[in-house]
């Protein structure tokens, strides 16, 4: 195990993926590897920072992590990409799935791209992306980024595991502006208007003016860095050196006022909360006495012996010990 | 109270919308009403048939509804609507919060429409949507249609409270189709092809076909029903009484064959534990002890005084009081 951190220390992309895959097991035995593993590996931080992207669909989101992250890539920066893929058991479809729109990075011998699927029945939590986060960072990346597919629990989990959080978005109309106003100047440091090219150009121009406009009533805190906006064309490769300079002050605003560190730690809490829960509904999931104790409910319920509060009270009860 | 249930036995609108806004609402004073009122309602249960409807989005999932929804008010059925909206904290929009699209039912007075967000926090169960679904049950609703926005979690507690699931898919490619299998015919009992009309009609019989040559080899239970295939017109109302044909087809058959209270069984197993998951949670998240006890672990794995499992084991063995 400690050969593994140390491959992975040195940088080793067999040793990144193995153990990634370790940490995404559920199986009992790996996840006791996979503990020691990260126990060891978050004593040697590297210096990488953690960016996530999210964003409505259809606004070029994977178009413009390509065109950026070859963009970093092509600086000499070393570059890690996790996805957080909430896909449905029904139409999901995971967006790094489609290992073709990503290929001119993937190619890369300096970045790393992997797609993590979350568990649904644990509230959309990517089991595995924290960690994987961390080896990439103990492996010497400079930058990972994480992106999330889709909406809801998702982009709440990719906001609580980076010090930079974007939010991309198209050329839109104030109808889009006013909905996505709502609780995003909690979480986003920068919005990214894309597709400012074509035809959409002048209507990309204009979005990115009135999110301006908008977020400039949101920032209202003196010492916190106002959310950046940047406009881009993923297709034409522009306005990458604005997002990497905005990246650059969001973090060194925050370095300096101490956010970026804060910030790290609110993520922790969240985190450590998170393993909390899991645990808690794993074990109550898989103890057998809580099961057969279920059924017996159930059964009850049906022949009108309990109701379904009361039934629910009896469970839960038990499974704290407290009768 | 019980003033309240006698009401809603009478099928009085305002009580029923009174005891949907009770049945959603968080405060401790209204679940306790709550539940007194579901345990009593449960008690006087009607004959609704619950219907489910998913779908990837595009593919007219609102249109089919209001249209079909129009054709059985106007066979005089009484129709209650639930939708399920894990509605994101960023980019949200309910689907029935746009109230033109549904205008045409529901202006009708035998038709009762609710649109329940859904809180992300607790795994994108929407609360109340079950015990909305026993209100109406109870009204004297005839048909309560429960349609989920988007995909993952909200499809599956959607699939845990119908009697017919119901996937509504556009004419596609047969990529989209390789994507929608997996998982899919453990759920749905009918998939309907919508957009049979102009252009399109040609390749929504087509992939009415495709879907029908693919599930074949997924129904080889000779017990139970096969997955129903029905081609669709919501623009034009086509295909409006196969789907009530279908409908009935598949409630008779799963009557007869006991698949209909077999599966009622089931999903009462499912919310009974998701009763107890939710109430853990909502335990675990509000004791005091709990959040202190987080915070100073926080804190010991900060100055390294612990490491981030250790503390988590910390946390839960005092919270199952087994330390």
């Amino acid at each position: 195990m400690m050969k593994l951190r140390d491959r992975i220390i040195a940088g080793e992309r067999a040793a990144i993926a193995k153990a990634i895959t370790l940490v995404e097991s559920s199986r009992e035995e790996d996840i006791i590897q996979s503990h020691e593993l990260i126990s060891e590996l978050i004593k040697s931080p590297g210096h990488a920072i953690r960016v996530g992207f999210s964003g409505p669909p259809g606004v070029g989101k994977s178009t413009f992590i390509e065109s950026f992250g070859s963009y970093i890539v092509n600086k000499n920066f070393k570059l890690g990409v996790l996805a957080i893929d909430p896909s449905s058991n029904f139409t999901g479809g995971s967006i790094l799935g489609d290992k073709t729109r990503m290929s001119e990075i993937s190619k890369n011998e300096n970045t790393f791209i992997r797609s993590t699927p979350s568990r649904g029945s644990l509230g959309g939590i990517a089991v595995g992306t924290r960690e994987a986060a961390i080896i990439l960072d103990a492996a010497g990346y400079d930058y990972i980024f994480i992106e999330t597919v889709g909406v809801g629990q998702s982009e709440i989990t990719a906001a609580n595991l980076v010090d930079i959080f974007t939010l991309i978005v198209g050329p839109g109309s104030g109808d889009e502006l006013q909905g996505i106003k709502k609780g995003i100047t909690e979480y986003a440091d920068i919005f990214i208007v894309n597709k400012n090219d074509g035809d959409l150009a002048s209507q990309a121009s204009k979005t990115a003016s009135d999110y301006k406009s908008a977020l400039s009533f949101y920032n209202k805190d003196s010492d916190a860095l106002e959310t950046q906006v940047v406009l881009v064309s993923s297709i034409e490769n522009k306005g990458m050196d604005e997002v990497l300079d905005s990246y650059n002050k969001i973090v060194n605003v925050n370095k300096a006022n101490n956010q970026f560190d804060k910030r790290r730690e609110n993520q922790l809490a969240y985190w450590l909360e998170e393993e909390v829960r899991n645990k808690i509904l794993l074990k109550l999931r898989s103890e057998k006495e809580t099961s057969e104790l279920l059924e017996r409910e159930v059964r009850r319920i049906i022949v009108g012996e309990t109701g379904f509060y009361a039934a629910s009270k009896v469970i839960i009860d038990r499974f704290l010990s407290k009768k």
